[in-house]
């Protein structure tokens, strides 16, 4: 990823796992929630201006608990359209320095679509300008991803 | 319990189980909190007029996930204080033909301490006649729990 | 959904829901992997000789909680390959009398991939022909899905 | 508390509240097991010699979820017996600058029983003169807690 992503760290709790001893599956949607969550809570639109459209998840390895063991999530802008966008968030295993891995070792890729919303209406609307240039850095190098 | 109970099915999930195999404890009290809201959405109160003020849980046994397997909570009412009250809800197996074990096999015990509650004004509250008649037939007899 | 499907019950929790009052989108994933768990149990494979590579989740409508809330998953094969195959599950309403919404109400279609594994050598390995008998009749007509 | 406790940094995840937009009741379980598992894992039992047979919780403050919010939790140990042991956990809110609060501004005060316990022969044991040893320091002063 050469482009700038939004990292998040990830506390793995024991009861995100499993008796196969692996973090359940549903679990990465709940990391990578908690990661966007904070990434749009800095943007203009904020956390009340998207909703959730659609989600793709691969699953890569199996992530065995350690006590108070840590992922990270990297965030990424895919594609941006008139009234949506299309984001990756890869979830990436930590060395002990706290450095994140590559996408190479992710535990699982994942790719999202929001759309821009407007829950009073209930309706789609288009991103606004100010939301555009906030996600501009953020969109990924052509080829990436 | 010789009185009569409010029996709530719940259905453990995959999910609810950790990596000894066993569901994990926390679970307990979600299984609680729905029996416990669906016993109170048919009081005069209903769940929006109670509030959770203490839990305990006694963990007797260790239950292992099959497939769609199932547990059944037993909600009695153990004294009714003037704007609280204090709750037995026993955790118990069920057999093949569906029909709840003893309190001897028990899962988990727990008592819970629920406060009468006015959310407008975040007090607690008396309880009304209507409540108090509501509850009665759920007192379990002396010396029970 | 013309060809049989394998039918699940889901009983709704009020911890699924989140403060926006829906059930949470990684819930969904909890719901079809119950589902998938019990429809297994049944197979030749069993649960244990199949792992997930991949899940697509669209979300279509939000799906507010009452006390006791259900929801139903529908579950059919869409392809089967060698050593893999794509499932379709899809969550839909369940009216008062219990029957299962259509298609064009699901709350969310969900796709995935399942890999044939061997656990023992963490490898994949091919379908065996008990298998792809066992699987043959949740395969849907051409044109559905 | 005067003694010395264990101190365990918790981040909230949005799924972990619920409708009113409080972190649900059941969580605080999972936060207080994590804790005692990183807290345990230092010691000579580590997490596979102690099993959890009781848990008493007391509700105070309904928290609210912020993106990246954090509570701290404080682990202490009341008393010692021959086979178990009765430890304080109280879930403790955070200021900006990462100092833990007061107990009186506690969300939840929380007490638990674990039993010293052989998994290999599923009965309980007497703690050694290691684990009493390790132990001692955390144990709370007199009229504490």
């Amino acid at each position: 990823m050469s482009g700038p992503v939004h990292s998040y760290d990830v506390v793995v709790r024991w009861s995100d796992e499993d008796r196969l001893g692996h973090v359940n599956n549903a679990r990465y949607l709940t990391f990578v929630e908690d990661a966007r969550l904070v990434w749009l809570a800095a943007s203009p639109a904020g956390n009340g201006g998207v909703i959730l459209a659609r989600s793709e998840v691969d699953f890569r390895r199996q992530v065995h608990f350690a006590a108070g063991g840590r992922l990270v999530v990297h965030t990424d802008v895919r594609t941006i359209g008139r009234t949506s966008m299309r984001i990756g968030q890869d979830i990436l295993p930590v060395d002990e320095a706290g450095r994140a891995g590559s996408v190479a070792e992710a535990v699982a890729r994942t790719v999202h679509v929001l759309v821009a919303y407007d829950y009073d209406r209930q309706v789609s609307r288009p991103w606004n300008d100010a939301e555009r240039e906030w996600l501009q850095p953020f969109v990924a190098a052509p080829g990436e991803g």
